[in-house]
């Protein structure tokens, strides 16, 4: 691979970027972005070597599609069309069934590979790239199967280059799984700062009692509105079902608490204690 | 102060004894505590330097109560009728309303300090306590008033010396301020934890996508259910609000999802964004 382009050059984009740059310095990464002042500050960092447009996709091995996920659905198939027959294309969005839908009949499907790579922090744009960022992170490939092979071969051995494990999994199984362990958890921080932000406005001083543990469990409330939205859309129906059962757990701890009854209350966490082995190895 | 005695020899209590010790190495350290294997092991790890019963109390400079909140309710009308008139006494708890109240009317009153040093791992025992745990951390102090103003500079300048800063308070508003920025993130992270456990029963390897994020925000429930009972015990009435209030904001949520109302789901997340700029400096 010579000439790698990033479409969407944020936290993903831009950490991918650094990580193939860095594996192989003779490759050229090409930034594309609608955000220009994104694209220069991509470059002043070394984020990507210089900026590009779509005219220039005939060139490409591998396109690197990281952008919101409703503009990736839409975007992919211009995307597609642009390339050369030999070109691998792969999207990393945290939806993939609305994606693989979007390109099922595409004359060139077998250029593209769905994939969404476990890993990010709470921050956005290109000054949130790390070098790094994959390393020891799942990535999981939908459909393989319709990818050409030889395409496969050179994204495996990429994703092998930033030391990452990967699963396979259809594309529905993925959204629902991912809504429990990833978008829930947004949720989840989301409303948990509203709540004390709200509460904050009338009674002064709260955040001043704030420690780590309040931090770690909101962190996520941080996380971008532009990327989140999309994927909330695309995945309502999983979101739903989880956000149902996250409300129902809520509301028995509640009336167990309501009604003294606090040794149920013991049960229910020392039940889920055992998230500690389950979480080792993923901190 | 020569002789300190921790009752509840565990991540708090032990956190303490470190830096104390650290900080003047004269001081000699007795451990107190029902469970005879944390004693040894904190002698073994050099938490402290030797095991001490109630009996020996009388020749205590300074007890600190480390034991969780019910139980510390109980021990302190024994703790303060047997230490000396100029022994300090202090508590560490997670509630603060209900141990003020029990010695409102002791004779000792003014021997003892209703603290709470908001700082802890999710970890629990004599092996969780760190050096430095306090550095920068925030401590709340409740009816300083009512401690001898001796043993109030006694204390100033231990929390001095581990690098807390102080906020005074008083016990109601601090259990009901407390409520939001630590007793519901526990509760938070515990059914989330629930939730992605209970579906993992039925639908395996969800846990081999979780990320980061998700390990962020479910941290707490890997805290201590013999802890945390007693804490919402206590704190009972706050906590339900602050549920309640959490519940309801989760409920609207769904709600706007469920209608497609994506723009309010945005302008949501957007507006609970600047709780990045409230969490600088506590991380």
């Amino acid at each position: 691979m010579k000439n790698i382009y990033i479409i969407g050059v944020g936290l993903i984009g831009g950490s991918l970027a650094l990580d193939i740059k860095k594996n192989d310095p003779k490759i050229k990464v090409f930034g594309i972005d609608h955000n220009d002042a994104h694209l220069e500050e991509a470059i002043q960092l070394k984020v990507i070597d210089a900026k590009a447009t779509y005219e220039d996709l005939n060139h490409a091995d591998l396109v690197i599609m990281s952008i919101p996920v409703d503009a990736a659905v839409t975007e992919i198939i211009k995307v597609l069309k642009l390339v050369s027959d030999n070109a691998l294309v792969m999207d990393v969005g945290s939806t993939k069934a609305e994606i693989c839908k979007a390109i099922e009949q595409h004359p060139k499907r077998r250029n593209f590979l769905a994939t969404h790579p476990i890993a990010g922090t709470e921050f956005s744009g290109p000054k949130a790239a790390i070098l790094g960022l994959y390393k020891n992170k799942t990535n999981i490939i939908c459909e393989v199967e319709k990818t050409a092979f030889k395409l496969q071969e050179k994204a495996l051995q990429l994703f092998v280059d930033l030391g990452m494990r990967i699963r396979y999994m259809n594309p529905e199984a993925h959204d629902k799984h991912i809504a429990y362990v990833s978008h829930l958890s947004h949720i989840s921080a989301f409303m948990l700062g509203k709540t004390v932000i709200d509460k904050e406005k009338n009674e002064r001083d709260i955040f001043d009692m704030a420690g780590s543990g309040f931090a770690s469990t909101v962190r996520l409330a941080k996380s971008s509105p532009e990327m989140w939205t999309p994927i909330f859309k695309q995945n309502k129906a999983n979101v739903l079902e989880t956000l149902d059962e996250y409300i129902s757990n809520l509301t028995k701890f509640r009336a167990l608490m309501h009604d003294d009854d606090f040794e149920a209350i013991y049960s229910e966490m020392k039940n889920t204690n055992h998230i500690k082995e389950i979480l080792n190895g993923i901190e």
